[in-house]
């Protein structure tokens, strides 16, 4: 069971117990925190999972300019929001239970692996809300967030237009003001997750615009709440321009808005003018851990299913004495199961870990909780890009294991596999966030000694024990490689071309260390249990750090000799040939 | 154009201008080969290019028992047919041009490139041919050629059944003596493309079947040509019983058959009775390097694509002085354009190096030829498994540089995504040609030294010249790696576990080092071209040797120090834990 998987991250590994009963959690134990794991876990096998495959084939459609969603996506939402889902980890002043973000993060994992597409719209309207329990006026909390904690009204971030997708400095929405906090908001917005379906009576959209006063464009971007319809129930001026079809994750719709237009767009100011940014970021760190939980979950899922068919089909020999053999009995099976085990528990065990450090960010003294924010600001970028990245490979793994029946839709791994592809794509791409961490993150303060401190003094501890050796030798000497890289990648001060070149495959080196890291912390928590599952956990750790971690660290020469190509060629030579001749 | 790339690796890197106008292709010289290759690019972005939306959106149906594709697809396949693209390899004799097997390879490309899920059709119903050109009576090919080589009449392979995927020995189809060379079948078959379709009057299926003798069945498997309808017209007992629905390359049927049953189904045998595996494999080898070639060309039009979408979309600033910036000015996204230019160019370089392969067994005299026959050998699983594994990599990529548009059906790279994932899986697994080329051919003779002699004899030339050594040096240092490998791969001699766990990393360290030696061989043949073109190949080599190359060979300690956990370890520990617990 994913249940007890995770228990075993929440309490062996992350020793969340420790912070529970007492001070913010002391209305939290382990049994509550279990006892809701485990109605989760039911509520996602029964309502999610069956969801999957209809919610992917027959994906939400444009009728009537509204988009339309199937009637038991929108009781699966509704059985969800009663059960209090939504609200779990809100303040209880709000309505919720203040759980800590580690078992909310447990939460978005289960039900991630039932079916993250159907549980996209729920995730993102919690994320919507917490961005008012953070910056909303006492009137904005009381007026839009128990609708949607209630999951009467969701929640979407609309932050990209078609021009600017990346480029949210270049978002062109503008706001108008009207006096008394109030706004006529114009312009469209693109790539917008949950931004129309009939599955709520409304939704409530988080929109980035520019505030125009006496003709003139502020610089700054500011965050607004902007519903589809106003509270006394009338037309808001929010229009359904389009459904992007997509590769996967077809059961959560993705939309063209165009906000204002023949019916006025009213919204609302939230948090300070020009700030807008600032918020967003908040809830895009959380959300940035949400999609690093879905993709593990993901890996998680397909990983579960390939294992499931390798016990299952017989296919060919032994190969020591030639008797009939199942697809598990092959070693190249195996090593593709123990990858994809790697992948999958070691992102699930890194998101938890982010998310338990939000806990510990609440909860320890101002050292301690100094620390845990510094840790949790570099590891953000690394969990929702790793897991993407990383989740992307274990995916096609699956497939791979299964051979043609992965090809065909009769098994859900190719719809894994084509969901799994967004990850790297949405909520910043790999790329954007590799460059946060390598170039922003990296050059100020200590750079990333937090973290690299943080796993040295780990690894130098196993070090000292026999057993934890071949774990610990090769992270001590990844943490010198890196160390020594991002002095060199920095090179010449000030000339950050070459850290913008390199990002990408440094980060992916620095989520390998991290996550080897992970798989430490694991296998310590094991002590000494011996059985299949513990034994499985010691060989992906080491899968983790002597056949996936070598393969980013080997890039360590090419990004250490310089830019090469990248910033002394013409464009054109990165083109396609016929492109130029 | 991808035909000036192509003519360039086939005149200036591979030379085929040497054996053209002489001997075997007297009647073949540069200029009718160039034609050929610029009517076909016509044909294919005129008739194939504009099927590919249509043919994965509305996949082929089954209607009364039939597989039913679209009037345009079937209008294409008939107009590739009478321009006689299916018969240009084969021998005048049998109404072919006899072009040279490397022009061969060409068109698969340049149609792959265009769609290769439609031309799938065509390219089956040549290996079939071949097959029977190879092996088959004068009577068989005088009755079976002409109607396939005009495309009337498709082809296809049926070797996998339900229960024997890639196990093909596990095959329990029966064939049954009738007298006169002729076999009453009885069996059912999987994963056939091209199985069934109403694209042309008739289907001739070439099926793997054990000859039944007095209530006795063979153990070696025998081949068999088995048409749909019998020569005068009536039906033969070929049921289709099913449609594959397949993440990708829709557009190509896939189907289960059975074979008998209320009708009789007749096949006449082909070759000798018990030869039927190493027939297979002739064909086999011919279809792994169209695969190969499909990969490398679907991959490409990705590149094609992706170079395209960065250079219109604006997007973000330059990194250096602030201004508005096009994709291409990022230097993230000038790496990935760099990796699927490695991967699409030089997976091209090896398809069409390794026809040329064929064709210099053919035409050199008996040292050449052999030493051409050796190198081809143990080319072939390098040339499939390359290009379909770095394939999908390169296919991945594209999607990433154009984000959410990438992720969207509006645009090719989310299809072509889908496509290239068939790739590893199809015509031998990736992990089954491994153990081909890792456990089988390693150990036999004088193992991978044709190859590696040839790679070393040609890298220690360019050692010697300043302008490659950047290249060499990388190359000759994985030879050395790859070398010891291979002994300590096998040992203790005899045990066979450790080549076995291996073989999957390790066939593509010597895919990524042979894919080197393909950029070292077109940069050479660059000579002093100083243009954007042979300046982005020249980036390119460099991308293949110092980013690409090193993923692979990190994993040589792993290989090295041993079976690891594969062998040692229950079968259970590789389960997820949800199936022990």
């Amino acid at each position: 069971m994913l249940v007890s998987e995770i228990e075993f991250q929440l309490f062996d590994v992350n020793q969340i117990g420790r912070m529970l009963g007492q001070g913010e959690f002391a209305h939290v134990d382990r049994e509550l925190v279990r006892s809701i794991l485990e109605s989760a876990a039911e509520l996602a096998a029964h309502n999610f999972s069956p969801l999957a495959v209809d919610i992917d084939a027959n994906e939400p459609a444009m009728i009537d300019g509204r988009a339309r969603v199937s009637a038991a996506l929108r009781a699966a939402l509704r059985e969800y929001a009663d059960t209090g889902y939504i609200a779990e980890s809100f303040p209880r002043e709000l309505g919720g239970a203040d759980l800590p973000s580690a078992a909310g993060t447990a939460l978005m994992a289960i039900f991630g692996a039932a079916c993250t597409p159907a549980a996209g719209y729920v995730f993102l309207t919690a994320a919507a809300g917490r961005l008012i329990a953070a910056f909303g006026t006492a009137q904005q909390k009381a007026l839009w967030l128990p609708p949607m904690l209630e999951g009467r009204w969701f929640g979407t971030m609309c932050l990209s237009e078609p021009q600017a997708g990346s480029s949210l400095l270049d978002a062109t929405t503008q706001a108008t003001a009207l006096g008394n906090g109030r706004y006529s908001l114009r312009g469209n917005k693109m790539w917008i997750s949950g931004g129309d379906h009939d599955a709520t009576e409304n939704i409530v959209h988080m929109v980035l615009a520019r505030i125009v006063e006496d003709g003139r464009r502020s610089e700054a971007l500011s965050l607004f709440i902007v519903p589809r319809l106003r509270p006394d129930g009338t037309a808001n001026g929010v229009q359904l321009l389009g459904l992007n079809k997509k590769l996967g994750h077809r059961g959560t719709t993705n939309c063209a808005l165009a906000f204002g237009g023949e019916t006025d767009c009213i919204g609302e100011l939230r948090g300070e003018a020009g700030r807008g940014l600032q918020c967003m970021f908040q809830m895009m760190n959380e959300a940035r851990i949400g999609v690093g939980t879905t993709a593990a979950a993901t890996a998680w899922t397909a990983y579960r299913y390939a294992s499931d068919y390798a016990f299952e089909r017989r296919q060919g020999r032994n190969v020591t004495d030639g008797s009939s053999a199942r697809l598990i009995d092959h070693a190249d099976i195996r090593r593709m199961l123990l990858t994809q085990k790697a992948i999958a528990e070691g992102g699930l065990a890194l998101c938890l870990f982010g998310a338990s450090l939000v806990d510990q960010v609440r909860t320890l003294d101002p050292n301690g909780s100094t620390r845990a924010r510094e840790l949790l600001d570099l590891l953000t970028p690394v969990i929702k890009s790793w897991c993407a990245e990383r989740g992307v490979e274990a995916n096609s793994l699956a497939i791979q294991c299964m051979g043609g029946a992965g090809y065909v839709r009769d098994h859900p791994v190719e719809r894994l596999y084509r969901d799994q592809r967004l990850n790297p794509i949405h909520e910043g791409t790999n790329g954007i966030l590799a460059i946060d961490l390598i170039v922003r993150k990296a050059s100020r303060g200590t750079g990333l000694e937090t973290l690299f401190t943080a796993i040295e003094v780990e690894a130098r501890e196993a070090l000292a024990i026999e057993e934890f050796v071949a774990l610990a030798e090769p992270m001590i000497s990844a943490l010198g490689l890196l160390r020594q890289l991002l002095v060199s990648i920095n090179n010449p001060p000030g000339d950050v071309r070459k850290a913008y070149a390199f990002a990408t495959p440094t980060a992916l080196m620095v989520g390998d260390l991290t996550v080897s890291w992970m798989w430490l912390r694991q296998v310590r928590a094991l002590a000494d249990r011996r059985d299949h599952w513990a034994d499985g956990k010691r060989a992906a750790a080491l899968q983790m750090v002597r056949q996936i971690m070598p393969q980013s660290l080997a890039l360590a020469p090419a990004v250490r000799d310089g830019m090469g190509p990248y910033a002394d060629l013409a464009a054109e030579c990165f083109a396609a040939d016929w492109a130029i001749q």
